[in-house]
């Protein structure tokens, strides 16, 4: 049997493997695309170049359908998406930005379009702007964050309530049992990204998916609220800045203390001290590396059972 | 059929009213005990005297199971024992302090003690302790909060996974859909405080009612960080609060800031731009102000079609 999500990308699962900076390239997409979810390639932190190398190889790793996540305030914006006409990308999610501006762009070459929201004026924005399916991300999610701060919880059934799409559900999600309560709350999918950055094919540092997986509650924590909110894992330079803005540092001071490729050096490059590591509160819950595979089966399982479980509680 | 919870306070259903301040008097908790949940007086906001008389008028009203809520770092907390003994109260909630110091001495006296937690932490504790059961709450509740910002669904696994004894799911639950949500998640009952804040029976100021009804998401705000979070609603106070924050605000100026008596200014006199107005994220979602009974009824009702709706998915 087929849901709204898996009919519309032509998936088994409805398990969605989110679109992250420095983690998610074509080894992570194609392994999940391979095990029945949908993989996504994240354009965020590729230059043109490297994001057609990625969607070539990943071409070649699965014949099944994949995604890329393209930031629309990415500069060189009008390259990547010639990119993903020249190389046939048939489902594109986009993300921090205006959908209006490049959905009907998209839409006429007969792509899927999928955008991200964190809340209901985008939700009603990207379904006007005439997106296929939106990705409603919670306060829990890792990296860039809404201003509101709603929880997966309390945001499920506000965007179910607006919109006549399918939602996504994003946020908190690394289990079957996380996955069917956002399922009790009427999301259509899910979108899943801290427990696939420590895949084994994810391409973060292995000192980043050990910090990871070591990390405990609390270790996360929405940051940089004057810039762009993210959601930063503890350590040397998530501590200066919140005492920065302990201390209400200006909008410019933040900016500076960020600098430049603060996340590749995190990230991408396992400096564990100065990098921006950008990651989900659900972390606290993640204990193991294993194959992208593995953790797709694991949750779907679990899903499952938990159904069943839930389906035996009588009163 | 009965489940640990409703087994546990001999009540209908697994629907408990939150301990409120300046909210839940002997009106509302007689009411939500009435309709079949378990209602609480909330001591927080009551001298000795008040709350002497809210029980007493509570047991007038209804021949079923209540219970107090008693913050243990409240100024009179042993006069508040003394006279929770005295009146046969059977079942407390006890919160914002250590669940170590009160619960020997209140389960000799064979009542039945639940402690609120909002990490794993003190979930240990309050077990340790003795307590009969915990009530998690989220990131997304009203009222003072936990530092770690750990919201309802990441909360509960992590809780389920460290406790034996019955989790009590708080905060964002305000229908059955997300009642349906913490019982995927492992809950065994909800604590629901912003939708019984609105009930008819609730005794915050009608101004207050009104404007949980009328507000918005991206409304309520964890502040006071410095201090002990809390989530307020957005007014002219809350405003002042959030640029004092921004600013750098010591512990010492938003204590200043924050004075005396001004939950009870808010809530319960009316000032809804002076007033220290706390409630939970899940207040964007309510819109109308109903009896005890319709609010739990329709919860539960929606928590029965949504669990059947959700059987009937199939993969």
């Amino acid at each position: 049997m087929k849901n709204k999500i898996t009919s519309l990308f032509n998936i088994k699962y409805p398990i969605i493997q989110a679109g992250m900076v420095w983690c998610s390239g074509w080894r992570l997409a194609a392994a999940v695309s391979n095990a029945g979810g949908l993989g996504i390639i994240g354009a965020g932190s590729m230059y043109p170049d490297v994001l057609r190398e990625h969607i070539q190889k990943c071409r070649k790793a699965t014949d099944k359908p994949f995604a890329v996540n393209v930031p629309l305030l990415y500069p060189n914006i009008q390259e990547i998406m010639a990119i993903l006409i020249a190389e046939e990308i048939k489902i594109v999610f986009t993300s921090a930005g205006n959908p209006a501006t490049w959905t009907n762009f998209l839409k006429e070459k007969g792509i899927t379009v999928v955008h991200v929201i964190a809340n209901t004026k985008f939700a009603l924005k990207a379904e006007q702007s005439g997106v296929d399916a939106i990705v409603a991300e919670g306060f829990e999610a890792g990296g860039h964050n809404g201003r509101e701060e709603t929880t997966t919880l309390c945001l499920i059934p506000m965007i179910k309530a607006a919109v006549k799409i399918p939602v996504i559900a994003a946020g908190g999600i690394a289990s079957g049992k996380a996955m069917l309560a956002t399922f009790a709350l009427g999301a259509d999918a899910v979108q899943i990204g801290s427990a696939f950055a420590v895949a084994e094919e994810s391409s973060a540092h292995p000192n980043f998916k050990e910090k990871i997986i070591s990390s405990a509650e609390g270790d996360t924590k929405l940051r940089m609220k004057k810039l762009v909110p993210v959601r930063l894992l503890k350590n040397e330079f998530a501590d200066a800045v919140a005492q920065a803005e302990a201390n209400g540092a200006s909008t410019e001071e933040l900016a500076k203390l960020l600098g430049r490729a603060r996340a590749k050096l995190g990230m991408f490059e396992g400096n564990m001290q100065e990098g921006e590591l950008e990651i989900g509160q659900v972390s606290a819950l993640l204990d193991e590396i294993k194959p992208a595979a593995t953790i797709l089966n694991e949750i779907w399982g679990d899903f499952l059972a938990e159904k069943e479980k839930l389906q035996a509680l009588k009163f």
